[in-house]
């Protein structure tokens, strides 16, 4: 199966600029421009159908009044796949059956998910209603029940309309294309303000090895759908345990370094499925030829995906990246940056443009990490705002300058060590709170 | 000495109004009046020197523009004390010098406390200055500098004006008074919207034991000045071990038990002075006589104090009580309602007065517990809300005239034990935004 909008957008292989990523109508961005890192993989135009051998389709089921509500993506070969999922304790009836899925299969074929009904708190009912998901799906593609996966992201506490789900599968059946990547981009939303995909590809062994991605976050108006999942696909061969590997240390370095505002949901689930069309020899170990190719572009799409979801985050005026450098080691920098990235206190601050660093400092020192306060340094963009032994000389104008910005960086040095971590959030504004005092009833 | 204010204002030794609590022309409450639940012991009018033989001042230096900043509790007796500190790793002068006050002496006599600066990231100056505000005050007093603490807040990363302060310490060493009680407890603020503190009474030993205290919390407009400061006063005699194992259990129930933003700020403080004056026989050990009924005392001082902080909390319109039943232990009841307390999504929805329990019970399922989600009852007053099995059948207006109160108790039944905790917060709001997106420049 060959695709037609596989040409790549972006033919220098240097830098992506983030806020074109994608050619195809849809605009990821909303105004903001984010230039990523230096890269060796090339973004193409396209999404979570931009591998060999994967169809898509989103359609409305009438779950939500309006919108797309139901996607299905479907891989035309056999797929290793591996997933992670949420670590909260109230886990969504298909969260429980995903994790079953990949621990007694190792073939995949399809990911059916629905939009506008958590199917959590549902009990034996809604684990019942998850897996005739499974089942409707299986029987209409003519694969195996072990061979799909279905999640779900919605209102929490509600049963699913199963009549129009069961009626809503056949239709999106029957309208797979491999142009369908968009539209089910669009099913998988509940209140996003825009569509968060992307496709890249990089070269293993001499093959062209594709990887294509979808996500969601939190959207404005409805944030008890506060969900974040993320569907990628790829044609790259490779075997299950090391795509299981690569897709925890990807996840850990990009939707594990996200925050909107601190909740963990009860759906969160990532899933990736590799069909191996690309040809290229089975990717099984992290020093075979290739990997390092792939991995980077695995980690470059989710780091990408996860930067649209902070973006689209509820009531976000600002995108901040917190990078904590010279730090003991990653999980040092990564607690560091959690805890600043969290902090109402500092997320509120920004939202003013108020260059407050005691408060990045008082967040640091309630990350529960060890160091030495005398040794922090914080930088505003190329700021020198606080430096060693508490000197503080900068002028509130520069600080202002960085602050007023769309795209706020700021850098914590803790002087310890080599090892650096950075964490994406957004800033704390009035209307996040509207957003959320005022959903529901 | 004989104390003029130490008349009992509630003679049937069972309930205390919260509302009414201070009879001496400072209202302590904002309109809300919290009942407290059945006690032993009484409530007295005055604060922090409601105790025999404490005198105290509170005056301006000009640290603030206007507005009292320096403070000083002096006990005519040596006192025993105990203190607790933030946990924060970046913790401001004061809080380093006390700790080894506390360790190196067993007999105090002062607390000297200015607002308006926090005297935190500011290195070795700002520590020798906080010692030059233990010599100033010793000197003045005719005590060992042994015998004084120091605390600070305000502000962070600015150095005191040492002058003023010298100079403001010898004039509150002159209006040391017994009815300096207000004066002191004003001295502390910094934003707070009201004077808190509270006395109360009981019996030890058949001699009547008092305790009184004043704190302060984070107010409006300058919410850099977030810190959570506590001074205690008793004049019962009690030995230090004691003193210090009763602190830190109460103030786990009580200044432990409450968030507003989560933040844990530089200069937290808690310190008690107990000077014995009161004439009981020493307490030594939890079984001895009496004992019971001080600590009993001692911990509903400061819960009433602790939730005092929390109403007078940054753009808090409600006072929300979080109570976790029937859990595996006090802890894991302590980590789900703590878990609930500081999400903004929960704290969002009651400032909208949305019963939306599906946030609550996510976020136990972040808590880190373990627990059976189809266990979880929830409660909104007296209203069930969800119920075994996910079993969800209440009337939203029921729900909403609970929501719609000034106070609100929410209770999660995890129904697995029989250890219960409570924690207390207050909602978050566009004004808490506001607050803090606006301060400081």
């Amino acid at each position: 199966m060959e695709k037609s909008n596989g040409h790549h957008s972006n033919g220098n292989g240097v830098s992506i600029d983030y806020g074109h990523s994608n050619g195809n109508g849809h605009s990821n961005g909303n105004g903001h421009t984010l230039v990523m890192e230096s890269v060796g993989c090339l973004e193409i135009t396209g999404g979570i159908t931009a591998p060999k051998g994967f169809r898509a389709a989103g359609i409305h089921c009438g779950i939500k009044k309006m919108n797309k509500d139901l996607s299905l993506v479907v891989s035309e070969a056999p797929a290793t796949a591996a997933g992670v999922f949420t670590q909260n304790k109230v886990p969504a009836a298909p969260v429980l059956i995903d994790k079953k899925q990949l621990e007694t299969s190792n073939s995949f074929r399809a990911i059916v998910v629905n939009s506008g009904n958590a199917n959590a708190c549902t009990g034996e009912q809604g684990y019942a209603d998850a897996l005739s998901m499974i089942n409707t799906t299986a029987k209409a593609l003519g694969v195996q029940e072990s061979e799909v996966f279905v999640s779900s992201t919605g209102v929490i506490g509600q049963y699913l309309p199963m009549q129009k789900i069961t009626a809503g599968i056949a239709e999106a059946v029957s309208m797979l294309d491999v142009e369908g990547y968009s539209s089910a981009a669009q099913g998988i939303m509940t209140t996003d303000k825009f569509l968060k995909q992307l496709a890249v590809s990089c070269t293993v062994g001499g093959k062209e090895v594709k990887l294509g991605g979808m996500a969601k976050g939190s959207g404005m108006i409805a944030p008890n759908m506060a969900t974040m999942l993320s569907f990628i696909t790829t044609d790259a061969k490779i075997s299950s345990d090391l795509l299981r590997a690569s897709l925890k240390k990807a996840s850990d370095r990009s939707f594990n370094r996200i925050t909107v505002d601190g909740d963990t949901s009860t759906n969160d689930m990532v899933i990736v499925l590799a069909n191996g069309l690309a040809g290229n020899a089975e990717l099984k170990s992290e020093s075979d030829p290739g990997y390092a190719a792939f991995y980077e572009a695995l980690e470059i799409l989710l780091v990408r995906l996860s930067k649209m979801i902070v973006l689209d985050g509820e009531g976000a005026t600002k995108f901040i990246e917190i990078e904590v450098t010279d730090a003991a080691s990653e999980n040092v920098a990564v607690l560091a940056a959690r805890a600043i990235a969290n902090s109402n206190l500092v997320k509120t601050a920004i939202h003013g443009e108020d260059a407050n660093w005691g408060r990045i400092i008082c967040a640091v020192g309630n990350s529960g990490i060890d160091f030495n306060p005398a040794d922090v340094e914080i930088f505003f963009g190329d700021v020198p705002i606080l430096r060693k032994n508490y000197v503080i000389n900068f002028s509130e104008e520069e600080a202002k300058k960085v602050l007023e910005q769309k795209e706020i960086k700021i850098r914590v040095d803790l002087n310890q060590g080599e090892s650096s971590a950075s964490f994406w959030t957004c800033d704390l504004s009035k209307e996040y709170v509207a957003i959320n005092a005022n959903y529901r009833t």
